[in-house]
Order: C-alpha cells, then sequence, then structure tokens
C-alpha cells in the first residue's frame, strides 16, 4: 500500500450545510483555520449556489475573501467550492476560487430533485462551464462528485454500470479527480469493490476518490474495503458533521477523526495531528450547542471529562 | 469464505450489565424471548456472580428457571452464562445452565481489577471449575473470554505474544471457543491481523470468535477485516448496548443491527431478520426510556417516523 492518504475535508460545506442550525462566518472561519492548523491539506468550504436557494452556503464569497485579503491563511491547504453552472463559476472566479467541483449523481431522479437537470444536462452543464473557465484564462483545478452511487432515496438500486457510464463521462471532461459517493449510506464493501475496482482501472488511484456516509454504520468499513483496494483519497467531514435532508435524525458524512484514527492505526499518513482535530471539532460542538456524532471524538470527548 | 457467521449476542448480559439503569426480569425475559424471533441463536443471557457485587446479574437463576419451566421459550437458541469460579458454576449447574463462559485477560492490571485474580491464578481456576464439572457428570459446553486484547485501560498496549498465551491456554483447558476482545475499542485492522492470524493457525476458525466495542469507531472495520480472515463468530450487542465501565459516555459493544447489515451486505447468512431484530431494539430502548447507539437501528428508527 502507497503509505499516503489523501484525506478531503467536506465538513465547512457538505457537513454545516446539512446542520439544522446556520453558523456565524466568524465560526465558520474559525473552524477553518482550527482545520488547517490540524494538518488539513484539502477543505471544501462553500458552493457559489444561489442564496435564497441554500442560505447557508451564501457567505462563501466572503470566505474567499478572507483568504485573499490574508484575513484567512491557508497555510498550503487547498480550498474547494461547489459550483454548479457557468453562473457559479462567475461568481467564484471573481472571488479568485480556482479549485471547483462540480456535481452530479448516478441516479436520474436523484439529480433532478437536487440539481434541476438531468445527468446528461448536468454533464453538458460542466462541459460548457469548463469551457468557459478555458475561454476566460482560468487555470482551475476541478473535481467531480458522483452521488447516490451505493443507492439513490428515489429509485433504491443503482447499477454499476450507470455509476461508471457518469464516472468516465466526468471524467472525459477532464476532472482531476472523482469522488464516488455513498450519499444515503447503504453501501456495504462487497459494493465498493464492484465499483471502485472498475473505477480505479479507468482512472488510476490518483483520480478516484470515495464519499462514504455513516448512516447504517458502514462507512468506516466502506473506507477500508477502498483503501485496500489502492483508493487513496478519502472525503470525511470533521466531528461527522452534517446528515442526509432525506433522512432526518440520522448520522452523516464519515468522520474525520474515526478515519485518522484508522489511517494511523493502518500505517497510512494523512497528516493531519488527531488530537488537534478533536479540539477543533469539541470546540464547534460547544459554539453549535449540539454533540457530534464522531465516536472516536466521543471517546475523546469522555476522556478529557 | 464459508458464508454462514456466527453471531453471539452478548446484549442482555455484557450490554445489560453496563447500562447506567438496570431493566426488570420482566423487560429482560420479553427482550429475550423477541430476539430469538428474531433468529438469534446464541444468547449471553446473565452471569452467576456475587448479587451484592453485580446486582444487575442477581435475576440470572430466575432467567434459567423461566427456561427450565418453558416460560422462556429459546425454540433452538443457546443460552450462556458467565461463570468466574466453581462456586459461580454450583450455582449455574443448579439451575440447569450448561453453556457457561469463563472469562480473564490480557492483561494484569486488568484482571486483578476485574476479576480480583492474576491471569495464572484465573486459568488455575478454570482448570479446577472444569474438573469439577466432569466430575459431577455435568455435560457442559465452555467459552473463554480473553479480554483487552487490543489495549488495556491500566497498562496501555498489551503485546501481541501475551494474547495469544492466554487463547493457547485457555485452549488447552478445552474450551470450544475462545472469544478475543477489544474490550475498550482501541483497535484497528492490523491488529487484527497480527492477533487473529495466529489465533486461526493455532485452534483453526471454529474455535476463534472475535469481540469488537465500537468506542473509536473501527468495531466494524476490525469485524470485516476479521470476516476477511475467516473468523466465522463475531460477538455483538443488541442496539449496541452497554458501554465501557471505565470509559464513561464513550460506546460500547459493536451492535448486531449494524453487525448484521454488514453480513446481509457481504452476502454472508447469519439467519437473523435485520427488521425484527431493529423491531425488539427499538422497543427495548423505549422501555428503558433512552436511545440506543447502533447507527443502522438509528437509520431503521428515523425512517420509521
Amino acid at each position: 500500500m502507497a503509505d499516503r492518504v489523501r484525506v478531503f475535508e467536506v465538513g465547512p460545506r457538505d457537513g454545516l450545510q446539512n446542520e439544522p442550525r446556520p453558523i456565524s462566518l466568524e465560526d465558520k472561519l474559525w473552524f477553518v483555520r482550527a482545520l488547517v492548523r490540524a494538518g488539513v491539506k484539502e477543505l471544501e468550504l462553500g458552493a457559489f449556489v444561489r442564496a435564497d436557494r441554500v442560505p447557508k452556503m451564501a457567505d462563501t464569497p466572503q470566505i474567499y475573501r478572507a483568504i485573499t485579503s490574508g484575513a484567512l491563511d491557508l497555510g498550503g491547504a487547498r480550498a474547494w467550492a461547489l459550483v454548479p453552472n457557468r453562473r457559479g463559476l462567475r461568481s467564484a472566479l471573481r472571488v479568485g476560487a480556482r479549485n471547483i467541483a462540480v456535481f452530479t449523481a448516478a441516479s436520474e431522479k436523484f439529480t433532478r430533485r437536487n440539481i434541476g437537470m438531468t445527468i446528461s444536462e448536468s454533464l453538458r452543464e460542466f462541459s460548457r462551464l469548463l469551457a468557459d473557465a478555458r475561454a476566460r484564462g482560468a487555470e482551475i483545478h476541478v473535481r467531480g462528485y458522483v452521488s447516490t452511487a451505493f443507492g439513490c432515496p428515489f429509485e433504491g438500486k443503482v447499477s454499476v454500470g450507470r455509476v461508471l457510464k457518469v464516472v468516465e463521462k466526468l471524467a472525459a471532461l477532464g476532472v482531476e479527480q472523482v469522488s464516488i459517493g455513498d450519499t444515503i449510506g447503504v453501501g456495504t464493501p462487497n459494493q465498493v469493490d464492484a465499483i471502485f475496482k472498475p473505477a480505479l482501472e479507468l482512472l488510476g488511484p490518483e483520480r478516484v476518490a470515495g464519499h462514504f456516509h455513516d448512516t447504517r454504520g458502514t462507512a468506516l468499513a466502506n473506507a477500508l474495503r477502498a483503501l485496500e483496494l489502492g483508493v487513496r483519497t478519502l472525503d470525511s467531514s470533521a466531528g461527522g458533521l452534517g446528515g442526509c435532508p432525506f433522512a432526518p435524525g440520522a448520522t452523516g458524512n464519515l468522520a474525520t477523526e474515526d478515519l485518522v484514527y484508522l489511517l494511523d492505526g493502518l500505517g497510512l499518513r494523512s497528516g493531519i495531528d488527531l488530537t488537534a482535530l478533536c479540539r477543533a471539532s469539541l470546540e464547534l460542538s460547544r459554539r453549535m450547542e449540539r454533540p457530534l456524532t464522531s465516536r472516536y471524538l466521543q471517546a475523546f470527548s469522555a476522556s478529557c471529562d
């Protein structure tokens, strides 16, 4: 096993967006700083979407202005933001965002409800978006998400062939990495084999990421299987922030603490200091006035009492 | 992979013993019945220990009397109980218990605090206990636990050599299965390799069980690795009942729901109906007036709302 693993932190965006209560810009900036100090190298921290539709992401331009002005120092870490369309791209470029993520899914119904397009339409939009960026001479890095790869809240089962087709098309557009997601947390390790083996063959380990949700407790087991297959980028959320809007009460993203504890135990290096990460998540939990769901964080917290 | 997995349910003993509040005998009997109806085949449901030391297990003889009288019908399931010494054995035999579990650990300090003996003393006691049983002509089945195999709350690291020595000695006493436990939930999959590979070589898959705690979120990942190595008996607790008395606030045993969901996904047969199991755990949760920690159960519960 190559011993470096890239932990792609999605807490400040995917996590906080799905939390019941909004948090202030000040708290977000504090949280991102604390994550960077803990050694996080890749952070998804906002989305250039319509503020009336997703009010929790309305402060994304301000986060980027804080980066540009030097008020938010990311060290060497990379900031990422979701960009759904060309309009979003223009907003992103305006405030200096250069690492953007586009998102579609493997099931039609979810894509329609989530972004109001068919899968094909979303891919066409991304193609235009990328052409736009090139036309403007903007050097951007693009990541693509494929949601509902393990199952859809509306359609149920999703075939592997379907997932791979979307993965292939995103890759053909030139995205540097495709993150394949178990959006509703129904996946089990044999599904990880079925999806990631061919995805790794298609794209190679540098261009594939796994995005697991812990809704049914299987996120870390799925992450383990993905690592065994050679996946070397895993998405996770500090404290286990976030849930799925379609499954109220359910836990959301794989918790970064649980993942880093696993990686440390496997001798895989993420560069993240687990204690510093726990302190950041606990302080955020205090500011949010709610406990977070990471098992490791709960044990850490109990040992601090 | 042989496709049958024996799920050894420890909720009614290991789980309930470590719950903050006691539950009534009536609720215990109801719970055991519900588990059996859900397809559970092996249940640890009590301990023949001093009632003044472990008041929550004081009703164990009554549970066995309910079995003997036919008031508690286990179908074909096997009832197990902990027996720490010859005195406990006499109590067990008196009420018709035939499947007993003896328990020691891989670290001296834990063994001393937990059962007031050294490891060697505990093994000598078990040897006398087994001789006693034979002398009485009692046909008993014996299971042995090795606690703190992945780490000790008092001594920290525990060497693999030490674990294997205790495993070997228990096996030499003639126990039919040795359950190797991550009592404080610190284990990660490479430790599972280090401990279970040689244990399987020594005893074969029939005689080895894995007992994982989810304190740091790794229980299911460890269970997956154990299954990959060929382990075919796993201990778990319905709903994730129980915690570790030394880590207040921390989650305890691997939840049976999470395990069965994993097994179903892997195409491994446990004979347990996941929906029936969830209903049993949810009803227990209602009677106990506290939420249980199983992730799968939480998702199941949310989908029922």
